[in-house]
C-alpha cells in the first residue's frame, strides 16, 4: 500500500482527494494537514465524511514525514518549497496548484506575480495531463497537475491541432464552470441567492488558465496557438463544459478529423469520444474522471466545434491527481477511479 | 383602453403575456384562447395567477372578435391564416411565432418546412426588434416578434458590425438558455432530475434562429454575416446569455467601439450598456424587458467579446411583444414594462 | 407623494424595499443609508437595479431628515434609538427588525439578549400583521413588522385557534425557508455548493421566532399556545412554506373549519385560500405579497394540516412593510403591491 | 460471482441498480430487461453510463433464465407473477415495488387497488429493512424492498417507540423528497421550470406509504401507531429528509432516548447517529446507503424531533436492494455499498 498524504486537506480539492483516496485499492490515507481545521477530522468539516476517516488534520511536516506521495492543494506560491523538501527526501510530489504549470518564469510572473524559487525543479516536473504527455513521465517525481479549464480545453482541441486541421489562431474557448471551482471560502459570488438563476462571464479574456492552455497546445503542435478564453460561472456545483471553436483549414473533412480523434484517444479509458449527433454534458461525467468529447461542424462557416465535459473536481483536480499517482507508482492508471457516474 | 387578446394563452409565452397585460396601464385582457385548457381560467393552469384573472379560455374566433390587438403564441405555421384574418378586419397582429420572421420563403422552407401562404402579408409585416428597426414600423399592423436568441445576438453585435469594426464572417455566438425557452410540454430534457447539474449544447450549428440572426445583421449592415451559433441548455428557468465573439478589423479600437454602442443605444430605455469591467448577467434582467450588454476585448488575439443578457420570456418573447403593441398604438414604449428586476 | 427612507438599504430586506418603493404610485424614495456601501447607488451593489435609482447611500441622519416614513432594516438591537428619534420628530417608523415585536421584555432578553431602552414606545407600537391586527393600527406611528416565519405560521393557524377547532398545545410548525432569509453576508451555509442538493433543519425548537408566533396566537385566542417550531433551509432563493399540524378537537368538522377561514379572511386581498384539493406552493407567491393557504385533514389521526406559503422577502419582510406604510398613511392597502407573481 | 438481473432496468430505480451492480465485488450484471428500450444498452438511455455496460436490454424471461437473483423495478401489481416464477425456479427475488410490502390484503386493496394473486408467497417474503428486521431473513428468498419514505420514517422513530418513550398516536412525519422519487417519466410536476423555486406538499395525509410505515412500527412495537404523513416535493434530485415529531411520555429523558438509539443501532454500518447539536442533511448521504439520524428535543412542548436523511434512490431503493441481496447470499452486508458520499 502506498502511503498518501494531503497538504491542505480541507479545501475543496483536498476534500475531494480524501474521498477518492479513502477507497483507493492500492493507497491509504497516511496523513492530512490543514491550517483552518487543525486537530479536526474531515468528517467534522464535511458531514458527508462523518465516521469514514479518523485521521486528524496535523501539520505539513507530519504529512511529509508519513507519506510516500504528497498531494499539495495549496494557494498558489506555497508549493515550491514543499516540492523541494519532498524531492530531497525522495517523496513523490503532486501539486494541484499552479507553481509548476507554466514553463516560462516570465509567464508565471505575469499571471501569478511570483518567481521560480527552485528553477532546477521545474525541469524535473512533468505536466500531469497523461492523455497528452504520457511519454514524459519517465523518471519524474514532481507532477504539475493541470487546472480544470486547462484539462478540458486542450483535450478538446489537441487532435485537431496536431493533425493540422484547424487554424492555430482565432480559437474561441467558451467555458462554463460549476461553482466548486471557486473554492470553499464563501464570497458574494458564491452565495446561493446571488448565483441561483444567474449566468455570467468573469475574467473575460483575462484568466490565468489562458496562457497555460496555450502553452500545452503550443508544445504539442509546435504552432503559435492563440485562444480567446472566456469562463462563465453557472449555478451548478460541479463540472466544466468547454465549447471550443476553431476555424477549419481548407480541405479539412469531418470524417478525417473524427478519425484523428479516435486514433489519438484510442485506449484512453478516461476519454469518451461521443458518437456523431451526441453532445457532451457535464452531468454525464459527474463524480468521475471521464472527459466526454463531442465533435460538431458548421459547414456554412467552416468551423469545428469541439466540446469537452469534465468534473472540475475530479478530472479537473483530484481525480487527475490520483491518476498521476497511479502512473508514478506503476499502478493501473484507473485504480481508484472506476466509479460509475450517476445518471441523475 | 386597448382590448388585447391572446391566442395560445396557456403556453409559456402566452402565460407571460397574461402576466404583463394584467397590469398594463393602457390595455386590458379582452379574450384568451387555448386548445388544451378550453373553459379554464389562467389561474387554474398556473397557480400563481389564481384569483387574478377571471377570463376563461375560449376560441381563437372569440379572441379575434373581441380584441384590438391579437397576440399569437402558436406553434410555427399556424399564424399566417390568423394574420390574414386580423389584417382583413383591421386588427393589429403580433406574432410570437416564426411565420413572418424570415424574409425569404426559401429560408422558411428550409428551416421550418412550410411555405408562405399569404405572400403579400410578408411585405406588410415589420420585424419587431424596435431598437434596431424602429424606423420601419410606420403603417404596419403585423409584427413578426423575434425569437429569444434572435433578440439577444443582434443587439449584442449590431453596433460593431454597423460601424465596420469587426469581420462579418467567422462570428461565434455561444448562447446559454434557460429552460422556459423549451416550452411548457414536459420532455425528458426538461425533467428536473435530467437538467439539474447539467450543461450541454443542442442543435449545434443547426438551430432555426441561425438564419434569422444572420438576416437581421445582414439587413442592417449590408454585409454577408456568418455566425456559428451554438445554444446551450442550462438549469435555470429564465434567461439568455449570448457571448458573441467577432474578429476585430485592424485598427478597431475599444474606445471607438464602445462609443459606437453608446451612440447607437442612446435613449433606449431597455438597453443597459454596462460600464467597463462589468459583465452582463441573466440574473440582472430577470422578469424585465431589459437587455444588458457588456463589451470586452482580447488584445492578444484581436477579438471583440460582446455579451448580452435578456429574459427569454420577456425581452425574448412576451415583453417585446408588449413593447411592439405600445409602438403600434402610439403609447409610451415602456408602458407596462417598468417593473424593477428583482435583485435575488 | 410620501417621502420614504430606508436605513440599511443594501441588505436583502433593504434592497427589496428599494425594488418595491421605486414603483410605488404614492411614495418615492427620498433617502437611503448604508454603512457598507456609503456613497454608492443601489445599482452598484445589485446589478439588477443599475440605472434605476440614482440615490446615493448616505447616513441614517439624512434618512430621518428627508423622510416622512423611515423603514429600518437593521440588525436586532439598533432600532430602538432610531424609533425614539423618529417618534420625537413625528415621523412614521417601520421596523423590519425584532426590537418591538416581543411584548414582554423578559422574552426579548431571553431570545435577543437586550433590554427595552425606551419602554414607553413599546405600548405605542403596533404589531404589523394587518390581516390579524388591523383594528390596532389607529393612532400608531411605530410598526413592529413581523418576521417571515411569524407571518406565515400565525396566518395559517389563527382561524382554527380562534374558532376553537384545535388544541392549543402540541402544535407542530414545520417550516421550509429559502436562503434569502439568512441575509446577504456570505457564510458557509449559504455557499451554493454547500446548499445545493441540501435540505436540513436548523435551530431546531430553538429559533427566536418561536416565542413571537406563540405570542401572536396567544394574544388572538387567549389560549396558552405551544408550538414546536422547526425551520429548514432549502436550496431556493425565496419563500417560506409553513406546514402546520394541530390536533382537532372532538367534533371539529372540516367544512366548519374551512368556513371559518373563509369568513376570517374574506376581503383580504393578500390572502388566497386555496380550494379543496390544492396545496400551497411557494412558487405561486414569489415576488408578491400574497399568502396562499391550503387546508387539509387527516381523519385517521384527527389532525388539521394548514399550509401557508409566502415570499419571505415580500409578505415576510419588505412587502408587508409597504402594506403597513399604506395603512399608516391611509392609502389603499394594496398600493405598490399588485404585481402578478410570475408563473415560472 | 452472483449473476444478477434487473427487470425494468431503465427506470430510475433500475438505472441506479445498474450503477451499483456494475461495481459490486461479488456480483455481476447478467441480464437486463426493459419494455421501453428493448435492444438498447443502458448507456444509450443514460449518457453517464456510456461505454460502461455492454448488456442490451432483453426480455423478462431472459433475465429470469440468466440470473441467480432477480431485481424487479416494476410498476405496482406486476411483481407477483414474476415472484412466483422466480420462487418456483429457486431464484432469489427482490421486489422494489409494493406488491409484497403490505401484510394485509385489505390494505393492499385499499391503497393499490389490487389483490394478492399468490397469497402463499406473502408469508415467504421478508420485509427488507435489515436494520429493523434482520432476524427475519433466515430462509427467505423473496424480499419486499421498502419504499423511500417507509425506510426513512421507521428508522427515525423505531428506537423511541420500541423503548416506550413516545406516544404511539399523534405522530407527525413531515417529509421532504427529491424529484427522482417521482420516476423518469416527464410530467408537469417534474418539469424544471415548474419545480425550480417551488416547495409544496402533495398527497397530504393520503400517500400509499402511510399504512406501510405504520405497519412497520406497529409490528415492531406492538402499539397502534398513528402517523400523519405529509410528503413535500423539493427542487433537488435526490434525498428524503424525514422530520418526525412524537410526543414524549412523562419522564422520558433525552439522555435515555439517545442511549436507546445508540444501543439499537450499534454496529449498523449504514446508520450514522449524529452527535448532539448536529442535524441530518440529505446532502451528506447522497449517492450512499447511509441513513443519518439526528435527535432533538423541544422541552417547552415535550416533543421528540427525530430527523433522518437518506438518498431515496440508494437506501430508499437500489442500495437497500443490494444490501438485501448481500444478506440473502451471505456476503458482507456492505459489499458494493462503501462509496464515500461526496462532500459537494
Amino acid at each position: 500500500m502506498i502511503d498518501a498524504g494531503i497538504v491542505g486537506a480541507t479545501g475543496y480539492a483536498g476534500a475531494e482527494l480524501v474521498r477518492l483516496l479513502l477507497r483507493h485499492p492500492d493507497a491509504r490515507l497516511a496523513a492530512l494537514s490543514s491550517v483552518s481545521f487543525a486537530g479536526r477530522e474531515p468528517g467534522e468539516v464535511y458531514g458527508a465524511y462523518r465516521g469514514l476517516c479518523n485521521l486528524k488534520c496535523g501539520t505539513q511536516e507530519q504529512v511529509v514525514a508519513r507519506s510516500d506521495v504528497v498531494f499539495a492543494a495549496l494557494p498558489h506560491g506555497l508549493s515550491q518549497e514543499l516540492a523541494a523538501e519532498c524531492f530531497a527526501k525522495g517523496k513523490a510530489f503532486i501539486d494541484l496548484g499552479a507553481d509548476f504549470r507554466l514553463k516560462r518564469e516570465e509567464d508565471y510572473k505575469k499571471w501569478y506575480g511570483g518567481s521560480f524559487s527552485h528553477p532546477e525543479l521545474h525541469g524535473r516536473a512533468v505536466y500531469g495531463l497523461p492523455e497528452l504527455f504520457r511519454s514524459e513521465y519517465a523518471g519524474k517525481k514532481i507532477v504539475a497537475n493541470p487546472g480544470c479549464f486547462t484539462t478540458a480545453v486542450p483535450l478538446a482541441l489537441a487532435p485537431a491541432l496536431l493533425g493540422g486541421f484547424v487554424e492555430p489562431a482565432g480559437i474561441v474557448a467558451d467555458c462554463k464552470s460549476g461553482v466548486t471551482g471557486a473554492g470553499r471560502t464563501p464570497t458574494q459570488n458564491t452565495h446561493f441567492a446571488e448565483l441561483n438563476e444567474s449566468v455570467s462571464a468573469y475574467k473575460v479574456a483575462n484568466h490565468r488558465h489562458n496562457p497555460e492552455m496555450e502553452q500545452t497546445l503550443r508544445l504539442l503542435s509546435g504552432e503559435n496557438v492563440r485562444i480567446t478564453f472566456v469562463p462563465h460561472l453557472l449555478p451548478i456545483s460541479r463540472g466544466i463544459l468547454a465549447t471550443c471553436y476553431a476555424r477549419l483549414k481548407p480541405g479539412a473533412e469531418p470524417e478525417r478529423i473524427r478519425a484523428a480523434y479516435e486514433k489519438r484517444y484510442a485506449g484512453e479509458y478516461f476519454i469518451r469520444l461521443l458518437p456523431d449527433g451526441a453532445a457532451a454534458d457535464v452531468k454525464n461525467v459527474r463524480l468521475s474522471n471521464f472527459c466526454d468529447i463531442s465533435l460538431h461542424f458548421d459547414p456554412h462557416d467552416s468551423m469545428l466545434i469541439a466540446i469537452s465535459a469534465i468534473d472540475n473536481m475530479v478530472k479537473g483536480a483530484a481525480g487527475q491527481a490520483v491518476q498521476n499517482m497511479n502512473i508514478l507508482f506503476g499502478l493501473d492508471e484507473t485504480a481508484g477511479l472506476t466509479a460509475v457516474p450517476p445518471a441523475f
